[in-house]
């Protein structure tokens, strides 16, 4: 294949990672969720620490977020934007995440995601993500109302 | 060059860009914070709006920002990761960012930074950048708290 082609090819495999991530997170399927990540990630999270390291407290982290949940979760990828290199990726995109509490609480806000992609062993995995919502500087709030 | 020197090369190129960057934040030197940006660059920042669309939107930010601040501007750069392909790259590393407001009022705190580079015309330039700091899911406030 061509250096395009071979790029093209790229795009789509990760694209197919990406909706198959999102498929599982709505499912709450955490081995799918898993599936994508490299056993090296280190991610930023919405929430505190600064950063998990390791594929596996990532893990713990999902499920110990889910278990705050009623049903299934809303996620959807907006403007997936993916730039890819030989074997190197990065995405962004805009994401909306839904959900409801055990309280009865509903949520629903837009977050900014990034993904940086490595191919390792012919395969597209994650090993950064960063996740976040900005802040007003004045009031030290997180701002959950903005949309795209 | 071999393909591993040639990575080692990049990777050295975008540690001095990075310094450079940060020297250039330091000296609040909007054309040298300027020179590492692509003129595409897609800012997710600490603050709103969701998303900064071009390096202009974002110059006009660095400005506004500043406009808040006395003297010059702590940053540091600590545990940068660079991983680099062919002609794309990303970096990840936490950041402790300190400043005097003209109110008087000191900030001090860490972020995280992720980078996402392509090489354009021989050099390495951010096309995304994203800045963040972590939330408290309870209370709905920025933490700004946090050390590594």
């Amino acid at each position: 294949m061509t250096v395009e082609a071979n790029k093209k090819n790229d795009e789509a495999e990760i694209q197919r990672a990406i909706e198959g991530y999102v498929e599982a997170l709505r499912a709450r399927d955490i081995d799918g969720v898993m599936s994508i990540y490299a056993p090296e990630l280190v991610s930023f999270d919405l929430v505190p620490p600064l950063q998990y390291v390791g594929a596996e407290a990532y893990r713990n982290h999902w499920l110990e977020g889910w278990s705050l949940l009623q049903g299934p979760m809303g996620y959807e990828v907006h403007d997936l934007s993916i730039t890819v290199g030989d074997d190197v990726a990065f995405t962004r995109s805009l994401n909306r995440s839904s959900a409801t509490l055990n309280t009865g609480q509903k949520i629903d806000f837009w977050l900014r995601w990034t993904t940086c992609f490595r191919k390792i062993n012919g395969k597209w995995l994650i090993v950064h993500m960063h996740v976040s919502v900005p802040f007003d500087f004045e009031t030290g709030r997180a701002v959950l109302s903005l949309k795209p």
